[in-house]
C-alpha cells in the first residue's frame, strides 16, 4: 500500500500508462479524456493532467476505454473447455471476470470435480469465481455421478473464489421448506454469501417465497414484466443471452436510468464456436446499444452492476483503487475490441491472446476415468411392447422443451421397430458413472436421422450416456466408442465411427485447446450430415437436453421415461 | 427460514400488516399501493393483492411509507447522550440506523470506551453500527486519555456491529505512508471492512492517494465540484448537514439520476436540542425536496444508498427479505412522521417513543471517574510575558475555524492581564485524564465574556478541560467544579457556580435521559447570558473546538499554543 500511495503522489514511477484515452466513468456515466495509470495490477489514477510517468506507456489515440466486462452467470463446462482455455477465448472479447456454476462437472465428479474447477481456474488469466451447485443431482428421478449435500459444500465456503450458492433450481423444494435445500441456503447465508436464483416462470407469490429464503438473483427472466417483478422484490436481474436462451431484447424495455443498477448481463450456456466468433457480454452490449440503450449505461450494467451484485468491490470501474481490468475499443457501438488488460497486463490484442497457455492442472484420475459403461451389444436395446399406442418424446427444433406425443408405432414379435420414414427412432440413456446397470429405452420423434446413431456423454444435468439411432447395432457401437474414449461426441454409421470428439475430462470437457476443439467439433458436425442430410438444428445440443427432467414435457433418464409436468416416471405404453 | 417461507406462501399468518400504504420502491423509484407484510422483524411481502393475513394490522389510509432512514456518519457523543438515549430521540424522526464513530469516548477511555459504546448500543432499539476510531489522539501535540494503535483495534473487528475504520483524518499520515496509520487501514481491509475518509479540502491528487489506501467515503465535501471529484474517483459522498457544518445545499447540484447511487446523507455532529426539534436525516430529505430533488430519489439516498455504501445488505429497502424498518408519513414533502417501525415493531408515534427506556448498561468505573485534575487555584493561571506583542486566538462566530491575531496586550509585573473591553481573555487547557500536570494558558479574542468563567471537559478531540474567563479565581472555581462533578459544562461568576450540567460518562455524556438533559442544557445556556448578555453564538460549542489542533488556524492544547497551518507549537510572544 505504501508503494501505491507513493506512486499516486508521483514519487515513484507507475508500471504502465494508457495515455490519451476516452475513459468510461461508470459512476458519473460520463466519458473522461484522461490517462489510465496502473501499478501492481491496480488503477492508480485516471489522470487528466498528464502528470504521471511509468516504465511502459501506450497511446490510446483518443479511443474508448471501458472496464473489463463481467459475465454474471455461466457454466464453463458448456463450452467443453477447461477453465483456463475458456479464459483464453473470452479475454480477447473483453470479458475479464465470470461467475460460474460448475454444476455439470459436479454431477459427474462431485466435490472432486469442484476442486478441479477451482484449482484449474487459478491458472486462468481471467478472474473465475464460483457458486456452489445447489441441485446435484437435479432430481431424484435419475442417477448422477454424485450427490452434493450442504455438508459436502461446506468446506468450499472458505475458498476466496467461491461467492455463494449457485442457481437454486428446485423452487418447489424452497417453497416447501425442504430441509436439505434450506440447509444449503443457510450455509451460504451463514458465510455472508450470495444465493443465486433460477426463477423460470415464477409468479409474484413464488418470488416472494424465494425472497424469504434470501435468493438474490434471477437469470431466467424472459420479459420486461418478469424483470420488473424481480427488481421490485429486491432481486438482481441477470439478463441472459446464450446460445439457446436469448432474453436480452425482451427484458431491455424494463431498464431505466432509475433502476438500471439492479441489472447485469450473463450468458448461462454458450457454445464454443459462438463464443469464439462473437464473445459473450461484449455481444450483449453491442445488441443493447443497437436497441437504443445509452452506451455508458450498457457498459455500467456489464461492469459495475455485476460487480456490486456479487460484492466484488474492487471490480467494475475505472477509478483509483480498482483492479486494472480494462478494454480498449476501436469502435464503441460495434464493440470492436483493440486490446484487453487484466490486472494491468495486456493479455489480448486484435482478438488474440498475447501469451501461450500455461501448463494445465493435472486432472485427477477419477475425473479422467469417469465413463463406466458395460460392454454393450445390439441386444441391449430391445424395447418390448405389448401394444402399439405409446408415449413418444417429440423434439421441438431449436428448443430444449419437448412435447409428449401419443401415437401408434410398429411392433414386431412384441418389440418396437424403428421407422425412419415416420421418424420414430430409438433413444436410450445408460447410467455411465458407477456402472449401476440402469438404462432406459424409449421412442423419439423429430430428430430425423436417416441412418446410423449419435451418442454423447453430455446430457444435462446427470451426464449419463445418451444415444439415438436408426438401428440397435450402431447404437451399441456408439456407446462402446464413448466408453473407449472416456466420453465425448460420436457419430456412427454401419458399424463404423464416422467422427468423434473425445471429452475425457468428466466426459464433458476436452483436454485440447480451443482451436483444436473447434476443428474437432466441426468434423463431428459435418459427419452428422451423413446421417441427416437436411439437418438444420444443433442435434448434439438437442440430444443433450433430452435427459433433463426439469424442462417440460417428456424426457428420458437412466431410470425411465419422465413426465415433467406430472413430475413422475410414466410407462411407454399408453395406459 | 422455513417459517418465513410458509408465511410468504400464505400458509401461516404474518405478525403484522400495514394495509393500504403508498410504499416507496427504492429499486424502481416508484410508489406502489400495497400492503406491507411483516414477520420475525423482516418484510415478507409488499402485496398488491390483499391476500395476506396477520395477527395485527393497521390501516395506512393511503399514506406514504418509506424505508427507515440511515445516518451514514455520526458521533453519538456529540449529542451528550448515551447510545440508547440517542436512539430514543432519533427513532421518532424515522432514523432507524446510524453508523457512528465513537472517537470522542475513545479519546477519553480508549478501548474501554469503545466496548462501553458497543455494549450500550445493544440495548438501543435503533441499529447502531460503529467504525473504529483511526486517529486517537488526533495529533501528537496533545495528551488524550488513550492512544489507539492497530493492535488495540484488532479485537473489535470481530464484532458484528463494527463495519470498519472511522474517518481517516490524518491525510498527511496516509500520503506519507505512516506505518501506524497504514496498519490500521490494512487491519480494516484484511477484514473486508469499509475505510471511511475525511477528505476536507483535499485536491484531486490527494484523493488519488486516499484511494490508493482504499478509502471509501468522504463526508467533508463542501461543494458540488468536490463531490463530483470524489464520486469519479470511486468514493461515496456522505452529504453532511449537522449543527456546525451544513453542506447539503451546496453539494446537491452534483446529484443526478445517473450518479445518485454514490451519495448518502449524514450529520456528523448535531446538538441535542436540534436533534430533538428537527431530527437529522429526515430534515435533510425535507431540505432536498424543497430544493427540487425528486422525493423518491431523496429517500433512496437516505436508505438504499447508505445501506449499499456500508454493505448492510438487509437494510434500506421495502421489499421481501429486507429488515422491517419503515416509516409512515403524514406528509411527504414536509417529512411529517406519523409512526416508525423497527424490525417490524412500532417503536414511535407522533414524535414519541412508545416504550420506556431499558435499564442502561453499567458504566465501567474508569469511565465514570475519568476526570483527574489537580486541586487548582488562581495562581495556576499566571501567564508571564516579557513583551506585549502576542499571538492571540481569534474566534470566528459560528465557525470552528479560528484566526491567528497578533496584537499588543496589557502586561503588568511581567504577567498578562485580561482586558474585558478589548475582549482579550485568558483561555487554558488542563490535561485531565491521567493528572499528567500538563497545562497551557493563552489569550483569546472574540468570546466576549463580561465576567466570570466558563469551562467544559468536552474539547475535541482529546477532551481535556478547557476554560475561558475574565479572572483567574473564577477559572479555578470552574475547573474545580468540573473535577467535582466528573466532567460536564459549568458557568461560574464571582466564585459561585451559576449553573452546571454533569457529564459523568467520560466527561462528555450524561447519564440522564434526553428530556432532563435538554432542561439542564437550557439552564446552563441561560446562565451564559449572565456572563455575556448579548451572546448570539453557541459558546460551549465554540469553546469545545478551540482545542482541536487539526482545524485552522490557531488552537490551544494542553501542551501549548498550536499553529495548525505550520502544524507545530508556537510561542505566545511574537518572535
Amino acid at each position: 500500500m505504501k508503494k501505491l500511495i507513493a506512486i499516486s503522489q508521483h514519487e515513484i514511477e507507475a508500471d504502465f500508462i494508457l495515455r490519451n484515452a476516452l475513459i468510461a466513468d461508470v459512476f458519473l456515466l460520463q466519458w473522461k479524456k484522461a490517462d489510465l495509470v496502473v501499478a501492481n495490477g491496480r488503477i492508480i489514477a485516471v489522470d487528466t493532467e498528464g502528470k504521471y510517468k511509468a516504465r511502459h506507456e501506450e497511446d490510446a489515440n483518443g479511443r474508448y476505454c471501458i472496464p473489463g466486462l463481467i459475465d454474471a452467470h455461466i457454466h464453463i463446462e458448456s463450452s467443453m473447455l477447461t477453465p483456463e482455455q475458456f479464459s483464453r477465448i473470452l479475454l480477447p472479447h473483453g470479458v475479464t471476470t465470470v461467475i460460474s456454476d460448475p454444476h455439470e462437472i459436479a454431477n459427474v465428479s462431485g466435490t472432486t470435480g469442484l476442486s478441479y474447477m477451482i484449482d484449474e481456474a487459478r491458472h486462468a488469466l481471467m478472474d473465475i469465481y464460483y457458486m456452489l451447485p445447489s441441485s446435484v443431482p437435479a432430481t431424484s428421478f435419475e442417477h448422477a455421478g454424485a450427490t452434493l449435500k450442504a455438508a459436502d459444500l461446506a468446506p468450499f465456503t472458505k475458498d476466496k473464489q467461491v461467492l455463494g450458492l449457485a442457481e437454486v433450481m428446485d423452487f418447489a423444494a424452497v417453497l416447501n421448506g425442504d430441509d436439505d435445500m434450506l440447509a444449503k441456503i443457510q450455509l451460504g447465508l451463514d458465510h455472508h454469501m450470495i444465493i443465486d436464483g433460477h426463477a423460470a416462470g415464477l409468479n409474484s407469490k413464488q418470488i416472494t417465497g424465494y425472497r424469504a429464503a434470501n435468493i438474490h438473483t434471477d437469470h431466467e427472466c424472459v420479459s420486461a414484466e418478469e424483470a420488473i417483478e424481480r427488481v421490485t422484490q429486491g432481486m438482481y436481474v441477470l439478463m441472459r443471452e446464450g446460445s439457446a436462451a436469448k432474453n436480452v431484447r425482451a427484458i431491455l424495455p424494463a431498464v431505466t436510468p432509475q433502476n438500471a443498477r439492479r441489472f447485469a448481463f450473463c450468458t448461462d450456456d454458450k457454445h464454443l464456436d459462438e463464443i469464439i466468433d462473437e464473445g459473450t457480454i461484449n455481444a450483449s452490449i453491442k445488441m443493447v446499444i443497437e436497441e437504443g440503450l445509452e452506451p455508458l449505461q450498457a457498459i455500467q450494467i456489464a461492469s459495475l452492476n455485476a460487480a456490486e451484485c456479487y460484492r466484488l468491490h474492487n471490480l467494475g470501474a475505472l477509478a483509483a483503487g480498482f483492479q486494472a481490468d480494462f478494454v480498449l475499443l476501436d469502435d464503441l457501438e460495434m464493440m470492436q475490441i483493440a486490446a484487453v488488460w487484466k490486472r494491468g497486463e495486456k493479455v489480448a490484442e486484435n482478438g488474440h491472446m498475447l501469451t501461450p497457455a500455461t501448463t494445465l492442472t493435472e486432472v485427477p484420475a477419477s475425473i479422467l476415468q469417469s465413463v463406466h459403461l458395460p460392454e454393450i451389444t445390439a441386444a441391449d436395446f430391445t424395447l418390448p411392447l405389448s401394444q402399439s399406442l405409446v408415449n413418444i418424446i417429440e423434439v421441438i427444433p431449436h428448443q430444449i422443451l419437448t412435447k409428449k406425443l401419443t401415437a401408434h408405432v410398429d411392433v414386431v414379435d412384441g418389440e418396437f421397430v424403428p421407422n425412419i420414414d415416420k421418424d420414430f427412432l430409438k433413444i436410450a440413456v445408460f447410467e455411465r458413472h458407477l456402472n449401476r446397470g440402469t438404462k432406459a429405452i424409449a421412442i423419439v420423434h423429430g430428430l430425423g436421422l436417416q441412418a446410423g446413431a449419435v451418442a454423447t456423454t453430455i446430457s444435462h444435468d446427470s451426464h449419463n450416456a445418451i444415444v439415438v439411432g436408426t438401428n440397435d447395432a450402431d447404437m451399441a457401437t456408439a456407446l462402446n466408442a464413448l466408453q473407449a474414449m472416456q466420453g465425448g461426441l460420436v457419430v456412427v454409421k454401419d458399424g463404423e465411427v464416422l467422427a468423434q470428439m473425445a471429452l475425457p475430462i468428466g466426459g464433458i470437457m476436452t483436454n485440447v485447446d480451443a482451436s483444436l476443439a473447434t476443428e474437432q467439433l466441426h468434423t463431428v458436425h459435418e459427419a452428422l450430415h451423413v446421417l441427416h442430410p437436411t439437418l438444420s438444428f444443433h442435434l448434439f445440443l438437442t440430444l443433450s437436453f433430452l435427459a433433463l427432467p426439469v424442462i417440460p414435457s417428456l424426457k428420458l433418464t437412466d431410470t425411465g421415461l419422465f413426465d415433467v409436468e406430472a413430475f413422475e416416471h410414466i410407462d411407454i405404453e399408453v395406459n
